[in-house]
C-alpha cells in the first residue's frame, strides 16, 4: 500500500470537493488491482459517492480484481439495476463465480434484468461445479473458420477482440462444434496474409474434460506452459477456455489448501484468513482437535498401562515429551516431502519401493546420530542405565516415525484420500502412541531383566 | 505417463530399427513437455541414438521443458561444440540458467563457442543473483520506436517473432533506452494501421528492478495478472522482461518452500525429492532435529524439576504427552494461518492487533471446550481431582499456545526472518515447555493447598 498512500490521501480530498475530474484522473493513472485496493480502503460512504463516478464497464474492472466477498459489498451498494449492467460488462467467468455466491433470489433477478444470450451463458457457467475445468471456464473466446486467410482473420479478430478473454488463441472447430485446431496470434502475425488458416493451425491441440478437477486443469497448463487451455464437453465439442491467470490463482489457493490441511485447520481446505471471526474460526478447527485429544487418550493409556515401571524409575518421565517430540518432528519431515511430492505429481506408483528405502536409510541414519547424542546427555545427567534405554528408544522410534511419516500419506493417496489431510498434527499424535510404546517397552524389558 | 505409454514403446521400437522418419513423424504428434518425459525415460544409449536424430533447434525446445539436472545429463551425452549451438537455439534465460550450473570451466568454454553477441548476452545475465528479477529475465523482448505506425510496427514484429519470448507486448524506449511505453499486441491488431505507436502505448508501465527478489516478482504480476513485465536498471533502463511462464514456476516453487520450512526440513527451503540420496536427506534434516533434541531436554528439565509432584501422582505422567501434544497441534494452526497470510502479503502492520484479538479469541473458546472435555473424561478416569487439574491445565495451555502460534511468526517477520522457519516442529517443540509448566505448576499448587 506504501505507494498507494498517496494516492489515498488524494482521493479522499477529491472526494470531499465532490471533484470528479480529478477522481477521474486519479484513477486512471493506477492498475485495476490498485483501484480495487483504494475502493475497498474507503469508508462507506465514500465508496457510495466514488462509485457514482465509473461508468458501469470501470466498475467492472475494478470489481474483477476483487476478491468475492468484497465484490458482495460492493454490488450490495450498487442496487439491482446497475448490479445487471455491471455484471453484463464483467468478463463472464468472474460474472458467474459472483452470482454463485448470490443467493438463488438475487441471482435470479440480475439474471431477469440481463440480456437474453448474456443470461444465457451465466446460466450454463453456474450449472458446473465451482472446482471444475467448467467452473474455471469463460465462454468468452474467439473462433475462427479453418478456410479464413490470415487478413480475414485478423480483421474478424479486430472486431472480437474487446469482448474475448484473450486474444492470443484463436480456436478451429468443424461443423458439429468439435475442436479442431488452434492458432497463436503469434503464428497468425508471422504467416503471410493470403495464407489459410488450416494452413498454419495446430491440429493437436491439448483441452481438457468440462468435468476435470481445477487443480489438474491448472497443473497441465503450468506443465505445457499454454496461456490458455480450451476446454471440450463428452463429444469433443468446445465449450469454454480456461486463461492462465485464473490457472495461476488455483496454484496459489491450492499451495494455501495443502498447507492449511497439513496443519489440520480444516480437512476442506477451505481458507481462514484474518477476517474469519473467532467463533467461526474455532469452530473448524475444534473437531481436529477433539479428534487429536481422544487420540491422545490413547498415548495417555500406554503410560498408565507402565505405571509400575515409571514408580520403579520415575526419572523415564523426564524424556516422555523428549521421545515423543522427536517421534512427531522426524515424521513430519518425511511427512512433508511425501504430501508436497504427490501434490507436485513427482511422486507415480512405479517411485514408491525406492522412496520407502530411501525414508528407512534417512531414519536408520537420523536414528543413529540422535539415538547417540541423547545417550550421551542421559547417561551425564542420570547414569548408564537412562543413557542405554532412552538411546535405544530413540534410535527406534525415529526409524519407525521416519516410515510412518511416508507411508501413512501414501496409503491415503491409495485410498483416494487427500494426503494433505494425513496432516502434521495427526501424524505427531500417531508417533506419540507408537514412540511412548517402543519406549516403555525397552524400558521395562530393560528394568525386569538387566537390573 | 499413461497416455504416453504407447508412445513410448512405438519410440522403443522406432530406435531399435533406426527408423528416423518414423521417430520425426512421432515427436511431431506430441507436445515438447512430453517429449522431454520420453527422452528422459530412456535408456543411456537409446538417448545417445535419439539426440542425434533432432535438429539443434528441436533438441533446445526439448531441453527447455526439462529440470536442471536432467538438462545437464542431456548436454553431456551431447559434447561441447553441439552443446554449444543448443545452447544458442535456448531461450537466453534458459540457457543462462543451465550455463550457471556447469562450472566456471565448462561455461567458458561453452562461452567461447559461441556467437560474440549471444555470448555477451548469457554473461549479462549470468552475473544476477539466481533468485533476482536479473536471474529470472531474458533479454530476447521486442523494442518498437515510437514514431513507427501500427503497421509498421506488425511488420517488424513479423520479422523478430521468431526469437522474442513473447510478442504478446512490445515495449517502446526513448534514446538513454529508458522505459516509456508498453503496446499489447491486442491494442496493435485492433488499431488502425496508420496509428502511431506513441498513441496507444500505455504509458504508466509497471516494472520492477534487476535485483527485486523473484517471489515479489512473481507477486506482482499474478496481482496484476500481466502475461510479462519489464525490468530496469537503476537508472529505468530496460534490460529484460520476465514472462508469466517463469513467474508461475516461481510460485510453485516458493509454495514447496514454504511447506518444506514449515517442517523444518530445511532452513533455506532447498527441496528434497526422491531423488535426493538418504544421506544428503539425512544430513539437510538432521541439524533441525538435534536442535530440536535440545530444546526437548528443555521439557525434560521441567519434569525433573517436578520430581518431586510427579512421585506423590503418578498418574500425572499419564496427561503428559496428551498437554504438551495438544499445545503443539492448536500452536501449528494459528502459525500456518499467520504464516501463509504473511507469505500471500495478506496481513498487513494495521491488521496485527485484530490478528491477535482474534486468536486470542480462538484460544478461549478452544480451550474451554477442550478444558471441559479432558475435565469430564480425567474426572471419570481417575475422580475429581485429577480432572480439575488436568482440565485447568488444558484450559491455560490452550489459550496460550494458540497465542504463541500467532505471535512467534509475527516477531521472526518483524526481524526479518523468514517465518516460515518458525516451523511446526519448532513451535511444537516451544509450546511442551510452555504447557507443561503450566501443568506441573497447576498440578503442584493443587497438590500444596487443596489436597
Amino acid at each position: 500500500m506504501s505507494i498507494l498512500n498517496g494516492y489515498f490521501t488524494h482521493v479522499k480530498a477529491a472526494l470531499i470537493k465532490r471533484d470528479r475530474v480529478k477522481l477521474q484522473e486519479l484513477f486512471d493513472e493506477i492498475q485495476p488491482y490498485d483501484q480495487a485496493q483504494i475502493l475497498i480502503a474507503l469508508e462507506a460512504d465514500e465508496k457510495k459517492e466514488l462509485i457514482t463516478c465509473f461508468s458501469n464497464r470501470q466498475l467492472a474492472e475494478i470489481i474483477q480484481e476483487m476478491t468475492l466477498e468484497q465484490q458482495k459489498t460492493i454490488m450490495e451498494e450498487v442496487g439491482l439495476v446497475r448490479s445487471s449492467q455491471v455484471f453484463a460488462e464483467m468478463s463472464v467467468d468472474d460474472a458467474a463465480d459472483l452470482l454463485g455466491e448470490l443467493g438463488e433470489v438475487k441471482q435470479q433477478e440480475i439474471l431477469r434484468l440481463m440480456d437474453d444470450t448474456e443470461a444465457a451463458d451465466m446460466r450454463e457457467l453456474l450449472e458446473y461445479p465451482e472446482h471444475s475445468a467448467g467452473g474455471l471456464m469463460t465462454t468468452e473466446y474467439i473462433v475462427v473458420p479453418k478456410y479464413y486467410t490470415a487478413e480475414e482473420t485478423v480483421a474478424k479478430l479486430r472486431k472480437l477482440a474487446p469482448n474475448a478473454e484473450t486474444v492470443y488463441y484463436l480456436y478451429v472447430v468443424d461443423e458439429e462444434e468439435k475442436l479442431k485446431g488452434v492458432l497463436s496470434l503469434r503464428d497468425l502475425i508471422i504467416a503471410s496474409p493470403d495464407t489459410r488458416v488450416q494452413d498454419i493451425m495446430y491440429e493437436r491441440v491439448v483441452s481438457v474434460p468440462v468435468y476435470m478437477d481445477q487443480e489438474e486443469v491448472a497443473k497441465i497448463m503450468e506443465k505445457y506452459d499454454f496461456l490458455a487451455i480450451p476446454v471440450v464437453d463428452g463429444n469433443q465439442k468446445l465449450i469454454g477456455i480456461i486463461t492462465i491467470d485464473d490457472a495461476m490463482d488455483v496454484i496459489k489457493v491450492e499451495a494455501t489448501e495443502d498447507f492449511t490441511k497439513m496443519a489440520a485447520i480444516t480437512s476442506s481446505g477451505e481458507i481462514q484468513d484474518i477476517n474469519t471471526s473467532p467463533l467461526q474460526a474455532a469452530s473448524k478447527r475444534i473437531p481436529w482437535l477433539i479428534a487429536l485429544l481422544l487420540v491422545g487418550l490413547l498415548s495417555g493409556n500406554i503410560i498408565a498401562k507402565y505405571e509400575e515401571t515409571l514408580t520403579d524409575a520415575i526419572f523415564l518421565a523426564v524424556f516422555i515429551p523428549l521421545i515423543a517430540g522427536m517421534a512427531g518432528n522426524t515424521g513430519t519431515q518425511s511427512l512433508a516431502i511425501v504430501v508436497r511430492g504427490l501434490a507436485l505429481g513427482e511422486i507415480n506408483k512405479g517411485d514408491i519401493p525406492r522412496l520407502l528405502k530411501r525414508e528407512a536409510g534417512v531414519g536408520l541414519i537420523i536414528g543413529t546420530v540422535n539415538g547417540l547424542v541423547i545417550a550421551l546427555l542421559a547417561w551425564a545427567w542420570k547414569g548408564p542405565a537412562y543413557g542405554f534405554v532412552v538411546g535405544v528408544s530413540l534410535w527406534v522410534t525415529l526409524i519407525v516415525a521416519t516410515l510412518a511419516g511416508a507411508v501413512v500419506p501414501l496409503i491415503l493417496n491409495r485410498l483416494n484420500i487427500d494426503p494433505a489431510v494425513a496432516s502434521g498434527p495427526f501424524i505427531t499424535t500417531v508417533n506419540d502412541v507408537i514412540s511412548l510404546t517402543i519406549y516403555f517397552s525397552i524400558a521395562t524389558l530393560f528394568l525386569t531383566y538387566l537390573m
